[in-house]
């Protein structure tokens, strides 16, 4: 495989974007990425989407944004792999480029969402977990992940509050992030008494549902000269693992196993281990997440993925910065668009642009998003080299 | 990149399979390929779909197989590309393995269309096409293909029967293939006094839905051997290309630009022209797109398609043999898993084993994939080497 690198990035702010239709609310990510690499043409286009069947009536996304933004004529592809579609659509463009078959490739991960009503929305969301025995039983996705939840206070001896720096790490480093769809501080209070969803998942364990998109173009390594404030970034690692579709069907519930192949297969291409990770953006869709997501990627012990956030280790001046740029749960989970959200602000975080919430000499960032509930799990590490 | 063989097939019937479910369909052709090739292990899963999240309620395809097929952990993706999705799988595990990030990939198309009413299915289908643009006029996707067929006998001056031999052609050949859907010989009478469907596109014009899976695994070609009755087989051409996914956009809406553009990059691939393809799976969802794939690939020129029809030029003996296998028309068009129903057909052919419909000598055989009104196109050309 020949290296490949990151040449530009795009993001559009997550929101409820109802005067922009899917092809606006992408293009602009799209556009965005050409305008910071200063082109207008690349290769081909791979779009990572979950729910545009569901939500917007429109299939063939690859294509349909291909027409939109001006590639008529070029190769373009959807991808989808739940929650993980973003990350899921990066791979299959890395590959592209890696293989020689072409040399760029624009990818973009996109999701209009706050179109439809809530019981709708969450009836798509379903779709990620197995129709036939999970959502046959009337569970839904932030069910699922508060029986796991559950489960996991039970067996570690944690208490509810104890997820509380997780959410207040998101929001205190989305206020720093313009693109983020929360702009708001919150205290353990806040967190303890906020709405109860599914117990004991409440309102700030979970992240918001948004529109949002977001882009880069990848290009091969020894095309990209670094200039000042711009250095070269390469994907150095790349992993994608799955688990059973059913949380049910797991030897172990309590351990992601798909993020734990996925993060060994990066770190053994990159060459690297947990320790050489400076920034580390994981798909906190709940709080419980994070806490899994740093155990099955080697930043902490099984049980005590808490214990990071209790010990502020995971601020952007901590020993393993996460949710920097706000993470899923300020920045908001545009489900299909999250995984090139990651990328992007890993991306940010190594050119130094992330000003009170950049990680000091940051060089070597991870990327972690995740399918359903840890069904599918791709991990991206980025390197300034 | 490194040249990519195929080194097994497998396929379910295009049927009503109301007895099987969309695991234990997707499944039956997964593990059919595996035990053509005698292994029980890939490195990682493609999946061609279009529909199942509307039809039955379930994304993330990729997972939910390599769970069902005994892939545990391994690398899964759904790809989606409307009708193209099983063209556009192949072409990713083929960028996967041709990089050289993983060593075999099992690549599956699946559809499971018939369990819901035929409203459904119609609304499902429009997906492929302009939600904010045609859909949105209320026109089906039969509707886009009726104007598009209507245009070309007016500007070409073709009768309707015209087109018969295309349908008269497959259904013959799907007589010998145990796994189309429709087993009955049609005459040109038939044809013409068959059901209107949308001026002038009657049932007898249209193929059918249908429920089907079909799958190939790939490997390095270093890897494979020759031996009597089993040729190595490479995918020595591939090429992908998009047209402007409204057909009203388009400055030639008769021209499928997109097949032109991925059958060219595919014969510059494989250096080969249309002279040397020995047979040639189209994407026969209606009788005028057999005429425009054969027109837009090179094997007749503008407006004279159904000339080849006509002069009896596309039967398994003939200059460009065509749906030998019986195409949509007959084998049925289950639709994400069509393009891989094209390549399995492919092979049996390469390796001779289509008995009353095998085209003699055949070395070299192409598949054409189209997604939505031919907004996605893609095209692979396998050759015995």
């Amino acid at each position: 495989m020949r290296q490949v690198a990151i040449l530009s990035i795009g993001q559009t702010k997550v929101d409820e974007h109802w005067d922009k239709s899917l092809k606006e609310l992408g293009g602009e990510a799209c556009f965005a990425a050409m305008q910071d690499a200063a082109i207008n043409k690349v290769d081909a286009l791979f779009v990572g989407n979950m729910l545009s069947p569901l939500i917007d009536g429109q299939n063939q996304l690859g294509t349909f944004f291909a027409d939109w933004v001006g590639l008529w004529g070029h190769e373009a592809v959807k991808v989808e792999a739940a929650c993980g579609s973003g990350a899921a659509a990066l791979r299959a463009g890395l590959m592209a480029v890696a293989s020689g078959e072409i040399e760029s490739a624009l990818v973009v991960g996109v999701e209009k969402m706050t179109d439809k009503a809530g019981h709708d929305v969450t009836a798509a969301l379903s779709t990620a977990a197995d129709a036939d025995y999970e959502v046959e039983q009337g569970v839904s996705f932030v069910g699922i992940n508060a029986l796991v939840m559950r489960r996991y206070m039970h067996e570690f001896g944690w208490q509810h509050s104890d997820f509380a720096p997780f959410s207040i790490n998101a929001h205190a480093n989305a206020m720093y992030n313009p693109n983020a769809r929360l702009h708001m501080n919150i205290t353990v209070e806040k967190f303890e008494s906020s709405n109860m969803v599914a117990t004991p998942i409440n309102l700030l364990d979970a992240s918001p549902i948004g529109d949002g998109a977001a882009a880069v173009i990848l290009v091969p390594a020894e095309k990209v000269d670094s200039v000042p404030g711009r250095p070269r970034i390469t994907i150095s690692g790349s992993g994608a693992a799955t688990d059973t579709i059913a949380v049910h069907s797991r030897k172990d519930p309590l351990f992601l196993s798909a993020a734990h192949l996925s993060a060994k297969r990066a770190y053994e291409m990159a060459g690297v281990t947990p320790q050489d990770i400076d920034v580390f953006e994981l798909h906190d869709a709940f709080s419980i997440m994070t806490a899994l997501s740093l155990e099955a990627s080697g930043f902490a012990e099984r049980g005590q993925g808490p214990r990071l956030g209790l010990d502020n280790e995971i601020s952007p001046g901590g020993r393993v910065p996460v949710c920097t740029r706000g993470g899923l749960k300020a920045r908001g989970h545009p489900v299909g668009a999250t995984g090139m959200y990651q990328i992007v602000e890993v991306v940010q975080q190594l050119r130094g642009e992330c000003d009170e919430t950049q990680v000091e000499g940051a060089k070597i960032g991870m990327a972690q998003n995740v399918g359903g509930s840890g069904a599918t799990v791709l991990t991206h590490i980025l390197k300034v080299d």
